[in-house]
């Protein structure tokens, strides 16, 4: 039997103190504040699933990222990864639900990879998602429940959505003959920010792709910018097609929209971002801090296909995850992190043994007002109870002595400003209101 | 490769639809409010944590009911199966916070049990601690958050406090001659409510009493109820040794701390309360709803020595820790689950195209005001949305439409009444305040 030695918590594993919780607990109100003014509703998953729901969308090689093991009654299982596959199976299970569903969660998730800045092997993510809405409208209002979230956060100027949709970027790349190799292009283009641009036309140039080609898509994928500069440019581009223009077409209706949601000088398109080849199925767009030295804040975009791919009927999707860790970081150098400080509004601090069961009482009736308070639990004298009081940060102490009681009183202290009062014990309730 | 096929979720997990959710936040936001309202501070832990954590204190046999493996690195883990441990490393590693520390979490928890009525492998639980304060003061306040806990939920009628000493207990069963056999007899007392009396007294001759002794055990577990009643009966049966009568003494005083606290009708003494063998030194309670068909909502108690077991310094400590499961059975049948309904303030209704960008702008001024709005994103007719509005119970309709929009005025439609009103656009922000 272990004894007596440090078990320290696992590399990539997070444990949070009140203070760092308070600040923490701001930000997921926050984001849940958001999806709620959307009209998006509150859902709750398992953190374990069978393995082989992960296998169905994400394949093996990923599945080797997770936490899988099997359980004591031989079933293989997986501490989720993400979310999708387990809301893919609560959308066809309650065929009933009213469309478009609009659902938000704030779960936990794990993934065994290794650690890096902004990279934990648990955090937590929020999930947006519109199923059962195939719109660009659901598109646009996805967009605008993440630059509200930003906006929530303060985080507006320091944080921008970059968007594409990937059937332009796809049609234009075949227009120019680059067509057999295309999944393995979109890889490359997918990792295109962690290389030099050297190194992105020699892997094209690996890829199979000549010496022009890969210049070309070099010269699309470099298309960014607002809106309004990118989108004639994208014009002249895009292939003479039905499906290149209806993209082409839809973005600018997406254009329309971000701007009737007032939040379109938050987006910029990029012809870049692709989201890894997994499932997305247009529109895709990512979140990153405009000085651009972190890693994306959080992703998302258009995945119609997978609620069938997962044995449901056929559901258009979109949504997005913001994650906890990067939002922290970018949170911490623009100096817009909350305040990690506890605070009590009162402690009643009872002057002698004596008086200690109105001291109580007192301390009742003032959780009856939904105060935060507290009292000796310790048999401390005055100098000890007002040092506790001040280490936890007391707004208000309230002193009951014997003498004050026999005139119907207590002292109340305000421990900024140091004033004392008496006030009269059945004024008390209204006293802190 | 998968396709096509069901993958349920695990035996004993759930998923939870905005409903359930709406009404499960409820619960929990109020074991939260009271946990402030004491001045508990909230704290974030890990899900997964070394094995030999559990190990220490709970034993090889515990362990076999947890979700343990080998990770990708090799390392043994547990899916935490309760928080203490954790909570008791977080207490050592944090030295400065000034004691007593009193902490509360919101977590899930995980074991691999064969799940019954209220017991699943999967579940919710609030952890409430007092830790570095050995006085019956901190006894008596985890008992008064525990009827807080009860009262903010509608169930203080419903259910009750059930406490017990064990050190008096341990003494009253040494004065009869139970030495050897202690923690055998302890075992089978912990079990008594799932036995006849039969059974009971047949357990303990087994364990090798004679059945005198039996009887005796009998009669002093079944004493149980007001405190006021059963106090002068304990006083005649505590032994005459310096530990019993403090034991006793200190239930004395928490009695009067109780009734200080306005909760002592919430309690009762039950000598049969053993809270398991695990780490308990002092203080234990229960609690049971009143009609006695349900497992306990939750237990707790005083473990003094687990933080140094654990590897800390010596540090006293009292909590408890109400799961969801078994109030929720509760408060169903007592018809005090909150209503599972979701609601949407306000639906921003668009007669036409040509108004889409206007309502657009009208559901973000209404966003701005916090409240839960609302569109079309479908392109629905007027009926369509009106029924859609209907379907996600919507309070109030805004309709947007050309004709009005000349006169600079939006419909305002109450579902409800089913009355409706002209409102001016500008004074449109402060109708619904």
């Amino acid at each position: 039997m272990v004894k007596d030695q440090d078990i320290q918590k696992l590399k990539g594993f997070r444990e949070f103190l009140p203070g760092e919780m308070i600040a923490r607990r701001k930000i997921f109100d926050s984001m849940r504040k958001v999806a709620e003014k959307f009209g998006f509703r509150e859902i709750g998953t398992p953190s374990l699933e069978p393995m082989e729901l992960f296998m169905i969308k994400s394949g093996e090689e990923l599945v080797q990222q997770t936490y899988s093991f099997k359980d004591k009654g031989g079933r293989e299982v997986t501490l989720i990864p993400e979310e999708t596959p387990t809301r893919a199976r609560m959308v066809k299970e309650n065929k009933d639900v009213p469309k478009p569903i609009k659902w938000f969660s704030e779960s936990k998730f794990w993934r065994y990879e290794s650690t890096q800045r902004g990279r934990l092997r648990e955090f937590y993510q929020f999930n947006y998602d519109i199923f059962g809405e195939g719109s660009v409208e659901a598109d646009a209002e996805i967009i605008a429940v993440a630059v509200e979230m930003l906006k929530e956060l303060g985080l507006e100027k320091a944080a921008e959505i970059r968007i594409n949709d990937r059937r332009i970027l796809e049609s234009i790349l075949s227009t120019y003959g680059i067509k057999q190799s295309m999944v393995e292009v979109l890889n490359i283009i997918d990792d295109k920010e962690k290389m030099s641009q050297k190194e992105f036309l020699n892997e094209l140039v690996d890829a199979g792709l000549s010496k022009k080609e890969s210049k070309i898509v070099n010269k699309v994928t470099e298309l960014s910018g607002n809106f309004e500069d990118v989108m004639p440019e994208l014009e002249e581009l895009v292939p003479d097609s039905d499906d290149s223009i209806e993209a082409y077409k839809r973005l600018l209706k997406l254009k329309e929209l971000l701007d009737s949601y007032d939040v379109l000088d938050n987006c910029v398109i990029d012809l870049s971002i692709i989201r890894g080849l997994a499932y997305y199925t247009g529109m895709v767009f990512e979140i990153f801090d405009t000085e651009g030295d972190l890693r994306a804040l959080c992703g998302g975009g258009r995945y119609d296909d997978l609620i069938e791919t997962l044995g449901g009927e056929k559901t258009p999707a979109v949504g997005f995850a913001p994650g906890d860790a990067v939002i922290e970081l970018l949170m911490k150098r623009e100096n817009l992190w909350p305040e990690e400080e506890v605070e009590t509004d009162v402690y009643v601090l009872n002057v002698s043994e004596s008086v200690k069961r109105k001291s109580l009482e007192v301390a009742k009736s003032l959780r009856d007002q939904d105060l935060r308070v507290e009292v000796d639990l310790s048999g401390r004298n005055f100098g000890n109870q007002m040092g506790y009081a001040n280490r936890i940060n007391t707004k208000k102490l309230v002193i009951v002595g014997e003498r004050d009681l026999e005139k119907g009183e207590v002292t109340v202290k305000d421990m900024v400003s140091g004033e004392e009062e008496q006030v009269d014990l059945k004024s008390l309730e209204g006293y802190f209101q």
